[in-house]
């Protein structure tokens, strides 16, 4: 007797229904993606795994599926290794492809690949599966969609405005209020380590101070000097401490903590740009917001960062994120390319999205009505109605076996099918349809014009 | 210096160009499946490996990509197999994942899984990725992507009928004129091997028999004759080798020619019924003709089979097929359910009608109009009319740097972006925009209003 068969941890089934909801909000990336000028490209799903490894720290590597070479793949591989169960020093040479981990590192390496066919600045959106060997849990799994966009080949800091632009346009489409787009700038961050004069404890210092709602100015100060910053540095910034108001309010105050960084000063004037202009063109329903603790992959951005908070009253991690990368193209032996981009959490937007109970009714696959099998003519009968109404589009079916009735009634039901259409002797001999709506129960006789315009 | 990236072999890149087109051929495919009554699920990219092996022979199984286990995978292996390396009994300890090979069995394992939330039938369609480790050749690939439809749970043959006239509106609406769907059905094959006398001898009789129009009668009978078929086994089928006429009189045919096989007559009145109702239903471009030679995977399905040959003036194989399974989920433990499904061959089809040149102009994500960067005031201006005109779901874009406006031009070219908008001192006093159209060269000063008018 077969076992109930499963599937691998941290992977899922999607049903219809999630299937459904889940194109729903892809679609409205997708064409939010296209209304400001991005272009879809896809890649494979594996890479070779040199382009791959190195990419993303020790714990990415780790992270990363590996993928078996094809046939007698311990053939060439090194004895020694094999008897001391080397596993790390092995992999390479029984392995040569891997599973994508995310959607930027092929990117780039699509950039540098095509670089000869590609005409800059290169818009590109990219809405495809990741894998990770992350330990699974709730809202995290080892297969999940990215929905990326990037510009390359273009430092304007309209690109920056733009994207603020595109989250506001996508989450205003999908009905979320009270999103914040969160945004800082890699430059600020280097300015204000300049100032407290300790560059090695930046990120010390943005951990403690993103704490300051819950554990008050004291409690944020005394972690500090617990890691090794001194009295004499938090005093020079201090204004972070009591850092309100709006947003070109904020700027000012970190234009002058930030006089004597050059770096810094430049971070303030990009971020000024950034703010006036997306104030200037208004947002739709999203707030922008500066959050100076924002460090997201603090080796990776080079200028703007960004990540979007989900409305308040939902208790949950970012919905997005992204930056400026001044170099990721390096990587692939091509220089000075210089890109920014942002991400869509999918996962997360559908968890938001269900919870403020915000999907519309008529996301759904299901058929607009279910013609009853009374039996082979009029199974016929009914078939060329079916016939016709498919030629116009609309989505009807036959239940395709003439069992009891009352079974193909909670069929319907049960597949949420809001019409059962009715053929039996009678409407045959009149050339008529019973068209009847389950929700209300009503019950109605038409001829074919008839039924097509009820289910139009 | 960094070496130049590339893919794995058999794997592909896919430009925005190339994505427009599968996605059109996909987004085709996807509404036909819906308005025949059909819903989608999604499997994980990767199964336990278990359910996997074994079912796709042994072929098969060595073109199953696995995955390697994550961490110290050697650990657990046995050092006898490491040391003799013993690639093929090591596998399964170091590896428990493969990515999957077909969308069948993981379907398959799905309906088993979920039994208790399906109510039967359940027609589900899956659109999704696939991997096999095949050499790659013109056509063939490591990644591709299979369209499959399915309805599991009734034996009904008016399923055969629609999943016929699915064919024919699929290859309608894209276009695709002269397409043949063949039919046969396994039980027909069995009579046939009845009436030879020889169940061991069918296939090498259908593969003979396949070659009647390139060998001619004289050919295929030595043919069988080598193989071991008996001369009166190849006269008692002599009719199959002037099987012309429609497919209603080739029916006839097959019935006095298996009149000696219950299973043969059983097979016969399943393509009657099938044949008859497609054909008093209409079929809008595609045609219907039995082949008695087509035997796709022989063991696994048990009535009708299908197979689709693209227009005669493309020489390509087959574009689609499928077919009639009684016992899918047997292998997972739930017997008795029968199935009938069939499958789009997106790369072929991407390439016939790639060949015919059908795919439409409109196909495309390139962008309205681009608008001309001439520095940090017209951006400003510039941008104000794109978030309007993006507001109402146009496709527009800035040109994000002040460089020489050729270049801009240029870039609008080579991107074949229709218009361009140029915003200069004047246009800006005037509150107008001066569009000119990069195809006629004509260009108009307009308001915002006209021009969005012009964009919509």
């Amino acid at each position: 007797m077969a076992q109930k068969p499963s599937i691998p941890k941290g992977t899922r089934d999607f049903s219809p229904a999630e299937v459904a909801k889940r194109q729903y909000i892809i679609s409205v990336i997708k064409s939010n993606f296209e209304k400001f000028g991005f272009q879809p490209i896809e890649t494979p799903s594996f890479e070779n795994s040199e382009t791959l490894m190195g990419k993303y720290g020790e714990e990415g590597d780790r992270l990363i599926f590996k993928i078996l070479n094809s046939g007698d793949y311990l053939a060439k591989a090194n004895p020694v290794l094999l008897q001391n169960k080397e596993s790390n020093k092995l992999t390479s040479s029984i392995s040569e492809k891997a599973l994508r981990y995310d959607l930027t590192v092929p990117f780039a390496r699509y950039v540098v690949q095509h670089q000869s066919e590609i005409d800059f600045p290169f818009k590109r959106y990219q809405i495809q599966p990741v894998w990770r060997a992350d330990r699974p849990q709730k809202g995290r799994f080892r297969e999940f969609f990215q929905c990326d966009a990037d510009v390359v080949g273009s430092k304007s800091l309209w690109q920056e405005v733009e994207l603020v632009q595109l989250y506001d346009s996508v989450f205003m489409e999908l009905g979320l209020e009270g999103v914040t787009i969160k945004i800082n700038n890699r430059k600020i961050l280097s300015g204000i380590a300049e100032v407290i004069g300790a560059k090695d404890k930046l990120i010390d210092f943005t951990v403690a101070l993103d704490k300051l709602d819950k554990i008050g100015e004291d409690g944020v100060k005394k972690e500090m000097i617990e890691k090794g910053i001194s009295e004499s540095a938090i005093e020079k910034v201090q204004p972070l401490f009591n850092f309100t108001g709006t947003i070109l309010e904020k700027i000012s105050k970190l234009s002058s903590l930030l006089a004597g960084s050059e770096e810094g000063l430049k971070g303030v004037e990009e971020l000024r740009f950034i703010c006036d202009n997306v104030t200037n063109l208004g947002l739709n329903k999203a707030i922008l917001d500066l959050d100076v603790t924002l460090a997201r992959g603090l080796n990776y951005y080079t200028g703007a960062i960004f990540e979007v908070a989900p409305p308040k009253s939902v208790s949950m991690g970012s919905i997005g994120g992204g930056g400026r990368y001044d170099d990721l193209t390096g990587i692939f032996g091509l220089p000075n390319v210089s890109g920014v981009g942002i991400s869509f959490g999918l996962d997360r937007i559908y968890l938001v999205i269900e919870e403020l109970n915000l999907f519309p009714e008529t996301v759904t696959y299901t058929s607009k009505a279910l013609f009853i099998n009374y039996g082979e003519k009029e199974a016929f009968y009914s078939m060329k109605a079916i016939t016709k109404l498919r030629s116009f589009g609309i989505k009807v079916e036959l239940y395709p076996d003439n069992v009891k009735v009352g079974k193909q009634f909670q069929h319907a039901d049960k597949r949420a099918i809001p019409y059962v259409v009715i053929v039996g002797e009678t409407e045959m001999n009149e050339g008529k349809f019973a068209l009847k709506n389950l929700i209300s129960g009503e019950q109605v006789l038409l001829d074919f014009e008839g039924l097509k315009a009820a289910l139009l």
